[in-house]
């Protein structure tokens, strides 16, 4: 082939190009662009099987990078963070939150913040309905655990249900702890918030509430696993139509570029860290032997994609982005 | 923590709620769903500096993976797709165009498919407009090569010009080749339909064509990068505000899934494979070195993301998705 090679910015001359636009031109140009800021709505689709899994943005909240993890020192935790080019000192915690259309209705898996949390968050009804779909639709509310970020969008800031026609599911586990005001005392500081939050949000929905246990099939296709540690009866659900499959992980991980490299670390919002560490190998395992497509409460938008193995841990793999369904 | 551990599935007695919804409400609730099976507009922004970037699908098209890589077994290339969870038999290519709103107004780095080309391509005018803007905003459209996919989009099938305030910046050694109908017997047999496009394509605007030398700068802050192999004119373009930078990698690499593990391999679509390789290692040393945001024609929605070493090659890592410019 004959092209010519020449060095990077060999310094050939420019060609006048910069003022290629009459000035009139660029004025004028610059009036009629529009401020195009906003970012596409926050919602992706993908199948599994017959079913339309819709995921959702809630937005995010950010924190220090200092203290996330426990039990490594902030500047190995900043080593992993670069690996996956982010920002040193401030860690952004994405809610993406999991909608199933089925046969029975639309089933979603945790709430979202209700917009009640970080002001950079509270987007899940808007971008919901630019799905289509609206919060008033859901016939059942698949509860993870009950930490505030994945309850808290049950009812409005004057606690009025914001899903009128939804059965609750809870796990039987988490049912248990958290509306037992004896366990206050052998929860960690941090969390006991959650026995008030937890009798506020339920409140409104006492009698729809559907206790799930480990295995059970919450509604067909719609499976039970127990995944506690983050939470004492924190639980994943197994997602299936046919031979088609795939687990909303919720909390298994935080964000999956810190954690599955290094899964044994201990973070913050753990109750049981340790056994928050047993449950996330087991998980991991799980799902990159057996190829399982994930989704994740904290998962990078569009917040599913595919775990596999890497050095002594894992990686998180998006799935590919298509508007083929 | 007191919280009961379960083996999975462990046969516990399932509740009832397969049976919770009332037959009645879920008709009702069938009936009220609408069929919301879009995908939201494949448009994504950032910024770099002050310049806004907002890459915009075009769609995609598949072909076989079968004779897609001309120096490995399409075995080796059908391990390396399912490291990426992608399915073995067809590869699909993705178009995804990237724009940059300047102060001299909008610019476009190629031109997307004009609806010419896969019956699945052809959604960037509606993308764009989704996300504010219109190609007829568009005031430079500034060229990596000449293969069809990006440069049909010019002109409509009617070869009516699709950018009629614009100007349209051409690499000068990949307008010297496929200008001269002589190079065709010494181009491969599968682009010399090049030659003709190239006429085709470009004719309607021939009083306002711009060729750019390796390193010129194109318009202020785009700075061109010769990058030959994929054709004799292959061309990157660094876009850079301040110390805030991105490259457009162009078609340095087809999927990075496929091409960045293996950087040696060589594509049906490369007009000097050997040099294309050589080239490809360049710019990907360059930009994982650096450290350096990038995008893409052929890469995953949204198309924009950093470059790391990974054993003897290289992985995509997409950019963190955020509401936040």
């Amino acid at each position: 082939m004959s092209t010519h090679r020449r060095g990077l910015f060999a310094g050939s001359a420019a060609i006048a190009s910069a003022m290629a636009l009459p000035a009139a031109a660029q004025n004028a140009q610059t009036g009629n662009t529009p401020a195009a800021q906003a970012q596409a709505p926050g919602f992706y689709r993908f199948k599994v099987g017959n079913l339309t899994v819709t995921t959702v943005h809630d937005g995010f909240f950010r924190r220090p990078v200092e203290g996330f993890v426990r039990n490594a020192p902030a500047s190995e935790v900043r080593e992993v963070l670069a690996d996956s080019f982010m920002p040193p000192d401030t860690l952004t915690v994405p809610f993406t939150v999991t909608f199933v259309e089925t046969p029975r209705g639309l089933v979603v898996f945790d709430t979202g913040t209700g917009g009640q949390a970080a002001p950079t968050a509270g987007q899940l009804a808007t971008n919901l309905r630019a799905a289509g779909l609206d919060l008033g639709q859901v016939r059942a509310v698949v509860i993870s655990h009950f930490h505030g970020d994945h309850i808290t969008g049950l009812t409005t800031a004057q606690n009025e249900p914001v899903f009128p026609q939804a059965e609750i599911f809870v796990p039987a586990a988490e049912w248990a702890w958290w509306t037992d005001e004896g366990n206050q005392t052998r929860s960690p500081e941090g969390q006991r918030g959650n026995f008030a939050n937890t009798a506020r949000r339920f409140g409104p929905y006492r009698d729809r509430i559907r206790q799930v246990q480990d295995g059970a099939e919450v509604l067909p296709g719609i499976r039970a696993i127990s995944a506690p540690g983050h939470t004492p009866g924190h639980t994943c659900y197994h997602v299936s139509d046919g031979d088609a499959q795939m687990i909303f992980l919720a909390d298994v991980t935080n964000r999956p570029e810190l954690m599955m490299p290094r899964p044994d670390w201990q973070i913050v919002f753990d109750f049981d860290p340790e056994m928050a560490v047993q449950t996330r190998r087991r998980m991991l395992d799980r799902v990159a032997t057996d190829r399982i497509r994930v989704t994740g409460y904290h998962f990078p938008f569009p917040a599913n994609g595919y775990v596999t193995r890497q050095d002594q841990g894992f990686r998180f793999v998006p799935a590919d982005w298509t508007t083929a369904l």
